[in-house]
């Protein structure tokens, strides 16, 4: 196994203890326990609090959005498994300012279990919380069963619009309105090139061929809709970007923002001459993208592929998400 | 071949399409060039400009770092090929306004002699210009000969650096001089552990073993200076800070700035647990680190490994480092 770690099962403390150190200015621990981040700088003014929860291995999520206009804090899981309730828990009673807590995460079994029984115990102390989660990878299952589809690197436009309404002083109700909104608009599809390798695993679970491509997969190495042989980038973009339209309605003047998400291993590069073929799709329908996000938002290690997410936006939207905002792995200050 | 691009020899017009879509409210073409990119968003006031080139294949490097505070143009090349000296001299005469140009650039055989020949044109024409060429791989030659070694990593510390000194206005002297004097602190060192693929050639043209690492190798695959087994996270980190400060004296009380760089397939995650190591090491000599910039700052395409750079700062120099940033791929706004 070729990765830059120590003993495996010390893999998520180290790299939890390494981003602490680098940045004590915004992070810090919730009492001292390397599972649970929380902010450093926040401001005292009572607004509604946003956690989020997730296995690690796909920095910068989850605990890479914790900063201004963002989230407030995050239980950080082992590789590819969800934190305990009980993280979930405290969190969530260490984020309530009195306004409330929305709990925003991806859809999966174990987080949806463990956010569910901390939700609830801290009902008894009338912590009011809403559940959303982000079930944006169209792959993961057909229109008609779509509240089981996965989330993807969609969360992150999630946890942009939820954190800017939560710091505009808006009330639970209406940031979770807001944030539910914003994921009717917003879908997901990626393509995988090669697997990646859980570091108590050692080995990769699966494998793509050298000279193939996996259409779908999901970021823990989920099954995708199809295998076909390699193909080119434009037609890539193609392929997602036709698939992600038959949800979303787009017409002229349509404004949208596009989020192509590197998984771990695919260069700058590849996702720019992505890019640049899903902005002509778009263009010649006449539709403008706002704020385009080209990088490694969310991983799976070193995957190699890439996923693109629409998401339409209206003028609330808009707003929200050219609005301030600021983590050591996410920074919005250009208008 | 396993890449997400369309024609070989399309992949730097298409990328740089793609970035020019995507940032034009911070890019632009300098004579619709797809060679030549320059601010669009550069205040008029005169400064001394600074001007980079290289060959691409490293994303964020080098037009990545043109922007606020940072650069004011950058000549691109064919992957790991310098652009021509056409170019470079088109780019200097852009990037004049009365107050000269500094050229910064890697210090590489085609860029040097390209460089050279694009200085003497404008110099017909009294544009005054100095050229500072990085060589901070101590990896590439022995100290003796560091006239020789190649630029990595730390040439994007020196951006910042003479960014911000031009940013404050100073004269082309002094911006040289400040930027020669943070080049004496900055010095780098990094392993591969695999190789990557030149688009136009279609596969690796080394490889290297399942279970080695190349300590040294150099960002297009230059021979490093030891290949050996694979080994931990803390050794690597052990390894090279400490044939690092070899050249780097470093007494209690003294600030660094620390870059952690992958080059490309290697996980954020295992970058912040090679930086948990390097703190440690340094919080042991009583060193203080200022700053810490760790994620792919200078990569090889999907090449897998990553380097340390550290830089050892004077208070005029921490100062220029905590300037306000700004470019798509590069923001400093926490201080």
């Amino acid at each position: 196994m070729k990765k830059i770690i120590n003993k495996p099962e010390d893999y998520t403390e180290e790299f939890v203890r390494g981003i602490i150190k680098a940045h004590s200015d915004q992070y810090k621990l919730l009492n001292d326990d390397y599972r649970m981040l929380i902010r450093s700088n926040s401001k005292d003014e009572p607004k509604v609090g946003i956690v989020t929860a997730g296995g690690s291995g796909h920095l910068p999520l989850f605990l890479g959005y914790v900063g201004e206009n963002m989230l407030d804090g995050c239980a950080v899981g082992n590789v590819f498994a969800s934190p305990s309730s009980s993280k979930m828990e405290e969190l969530i009673r260490h984020c309530d300012s009195g306004k409330g807590v929305l709990c925003l995460y991806g859809n999966y079994g174990g987080d949806n279990l463990n956010f569910e029984m901390a939700t609830e115990m801290v009902e008894f102390d009338d912590i009011e919380t809403i559940q959303i989660r982000v079930k944006d990878d169209i792959a993961s299952a057909s229109e008609d069963k779509k509240d089981t589809r996965r989330g993807v690197a969609g969360i992150v436009y999630a946890y942009k619009i939820a954190g800017a309404a939560a710091g505009r002083g808006y009330d639970l109700e209406k940031v979770a309105e807001i944030t539910n909104r914003a994921l009717d608009n917003i879908r997901t599809m990626g393509v995988a090139l090669s697997a990646t390798i859980v570091p108590e695993v050692g080995e990769a679970t699966f494998n793509i061929s050298e000279d193939e491509i996996e259409i779908g997969m999901g970021i823990h190495g989920e099954s995708g809709i199809e295998v076909r042989k390699m193909i080119s980038a434009d037609e890539i973009a193609e392929i997602l970007v036709e698939k992600i339209l038959t949800e979303i309605e787009l017409s002229e003047n349509d404004e949208v923002s596009v989020l192509i998400n590197g998984l771990g291993a695919t260069p700058l590069d590849e996702q720019y001459i992505v890019y640049n073929k899903v902005y002509d799709i778009l263009d010649e329908k006449k539709v403008k993208i706002i704020q385009p996000h080209i990088g490694n938002f969310a991983t799976s290690m070193e995957m190699s592929g890439l996923s693109i997410t629409i998401f339409k936006l209206d003028s609330e939207l808009k707003e929200l998400l050219l609005e301030v905002a600021s983590t050591p792995f996410y920074t919005n200050y250009n208008r």
